[in-house]
């Protein structure tokens, strides 16, 4: 098999489009057998991929930065738990062939919707070459093929485990251009282009990344350009949870979308509530910037109108004093970005009205913004978070992967017997489908 | 309040936004009380509305064709069953609120996933002035904004209808401008640019038209272009049922979009089932278009590759002999718009392996295309069909009109608490939501 720099896109995006219709129509032991077989292939060829990620980590060495590096090495133990994953992901449960309507229209016309794969995904992520790893079984699993393409400074780990992952599926049922890599730059803009052929882009990178493949493709787009969260101390707050909370929201992982970047408090608390909170982020190393009401009850640097809009990513919080609850959820549907919110209160109807009026995909009560992922949601896998509107929203598991069908069985039925005067009518039954 | 066309695009869009806002947090019985408000007040105006559209069909009587004639016109019982229409959606199952998922993460840490509304729709329909009864009515029961804009030809109609709409609204706890009504044209673009206000765009009208509201926004979109509807005639194929089907399917309204354009047929039984199924359609007024194949079976015009791409929508069949089951998907999976596509045979191998290859919304066995419709699905309503891959697919209901949200409610939960070493695991345990 050439390498993908030899061919050109439209043949690979032909190939996979191709293989992946193949393995729509496998058996679930078939797709398991498979990525069984990538497992145990990488775990054979543990020391060549360790190799290769050293030529990608000291060609790289004095160009990236350091968390950026950290994210380029693939060393034995990294490889083991992605390898580990992927052994995971076959455990899964199947997200194909499931049923959720079954419905007889009339005797013996039956309609069922079940779940198929969506085609061919086309995944766009950075130096993290285990990624490959983990998105190549996830497609394996839900029946899709996938183009995929990694940070140029991964090219050597990536090359040597696509050519892996192809290898090991030789010996399945599962066709090896079912897996495909791009290696150029120039290629990400030609693939968003593709919409003939792929189905799903899925942009894991930076927010300015998603953004322009959001704005450069007509193909729809899993995936989130902005993190602003926001957690709301209600004037029914207990004071001591709700420093808990926001500590972990803000501190327990800066960098990650579901941290908080907007703290909101009720006015009623805030003489309590502040001088407590500032205290508890400054021990974590938290620089705070507040309104002019909260800098009136703490000494902090001046929020202006574009930290509301701001995801900071790091070690900042901006403050923000509102005269109600309506003021806080004003606040979040105008500046968040519809990702995860919450609201600390002992009030119910507090809670339930915020629940329910916070346009995000995510809305909290009582605990961090920081439990929105796909894991602790217990979905197995997490593709990706959507902040858009339509479904799928939120975390996103293997279920995103796949769309569905309606089967339609009949007997001869034909439209004219159910139209005009003598209309049959409809039965429209509902039936079990367990 | 003043009519539209003296407002501007985006004090509307922000007033549907504000009102949609509201009417989510709205009860079932209110969205209901709405609509009947608004079938007693259309009720009431009969004779003013009848008078408009007669405005507009004498204006319109000598630039447009008999059939957009017949579509603008709304006489008192088009009318009549139009409002029974509003009265109907009221008594649907409410879309909002309902559960699809029910987790304990861990004690007292349960998440949840509601139904909940999209916010805003764009609506855009051509002549026919009741949809916009229809499409209001649907809006509200979802809890949506909703932007309209009608046909150049209704504006006299839509106009008066929607200044009824929104005065029965005042009377209810649903804000009139929850409903907007778009009076000119140079407002299409600008409204499929407002994607920080709509949610979702829904055309309704000429393929052309859906194309271009496709290809000019960011906005989703539900509907279609194409409806390149096939039917298969397998070696298998009971040849009464076959003719029966394939003469509902391509005439029992031609211009249907899950109307068929071409007919397969399996090479084996085509000496004997041609000369059948030409007899038939052409008592029928059909014109045919065959491939060499046929044409040396049946007398027919010549098809060409362009036939195979083309939705006639109208009393014209391309027909095409292919030599295998596997090529009858290959053509459908290459030619079609991936909206219905049904089989004839008696063999359920080849009629589940059509079902589970064929990349369609619908895939049927034994019965005719023109099932594919919402309200033969037993939606009680339809929105659109979608032949886009991505949910919602096939013919939408109301459910097409929702999406959802994440509620997780904690009792002081913090993420810190299931990291590291000491990790708390999660219970992920399903419970009951019925």
């Amino acid at each position: 098999m050439p390498p993908s720099d030899s061919m050109d896109l439209l043949t690979i995006a032909t190939q996979a489009k191709t293989s992946a219709h193949h393995l729509a129509t496998l058996s679930e032991s078939a797709r398991n057998t498979a990525l069984n077989a990538i497992a145990s292939a990488l775990t054979e060829r543990k020391e060549e991929i360790v190799k290769a990620n050293e030529k990608d980590c000291s060609l790289a060495e004095n160009n990236i930065s350091s968390a950026l590096y950290a994210r380029l090495k693939l060393g034995e133990s990294k490889l083991q738990s992605a390898i580990a994953g992927v052994r995971d992901v076959a455990k899964l449960r199947d997200p194909l062939g499931s049923i959720s309507l079954k419905r007889e229209l009339d005797q013996n016309l039956v309609l069922e919707r079940v779940s198929c794969p969506l085609g061919v995904l086309g995944v766009i992520f950075e130096a993290r070459p285990e990624a490959l790893i983990q998105i190549a079984s996830l497609a394996i699993k839900s029946g899709n093929g996938v183009i995929l393409k990694g940070g140029k400074e991964a090219l050597h780990t990536c090359t040597v485990l696509t050519e892996i992952i192809q290898k090991a599926l030789q010996e399945t049922e599962v066709n090896p251009y079912t897996v495909q890599l791009l290696t150029t730059r120039e290629e990400i803009k030609a693939l968003l282009d593709l919409d003939e052929y792929v189905d799903l882009i899925i942009p894991r990178g930076s927010n300015e990344f998603v953004r322009y493949v959001q704005e450069n493709t007509k193909i729809p787009v899993l995936g989130h350009a902005d993190g602003i969260c926001h957690l709301f101390i209600d004037e029914f707050a207990d004071l001591q949870p709700a420093v808990k909370i926001t500590v972990d929201a803000k501190t327990q992982y800066p960098a990650a979308c579901n941290a908080i970047e907007t703290l909101l408090i009720h006015e009623k608390i805030a003489s309590q509530f502040l001088p407590a909170i500032a205290q508890a982020l400054e021990e974590k190393g938290v620089k705070l910037k507040g309104d002019e009401a909260t800098r009136k009850i703490i000494d902090c640097e001046k929020a202006v109108e574009d930290d509301w809009r701001t995801e900071y990513s790091d070690l900042i919080l901006a403050l923000k004093i509102v005269d109600s609850i309506e003021d806080a959820i004003a606040h979040i549907n105008k500046y968040g970005s519809k990702h995860t919110d919450g609201i600390v209160t002992t009030n119910l109807d507090n809670a339930e009205k915020f629940l329910n009026e916070v346009d995000s995909a995510g809305v909290y009560h009582n605990c961090s913004t920081r439990f929105a992922d796909g894991f602790r949601y217990g979905f197995g896998a997490e593709v990706g978070i959507s902040t858009q509107k339509m479904p799928p929203r939120g975390p996103v598991g293997l279920e995103g992967l796949v769309t569905y069908k309606y089967k339609l069985r009949g007997q001869g039925q034909i439209a004219a017997d159910y139209s005009g005067i003598n209309a049959k009518p409809f039965t429209h039954k509902d039936l079990d489908f367990n």
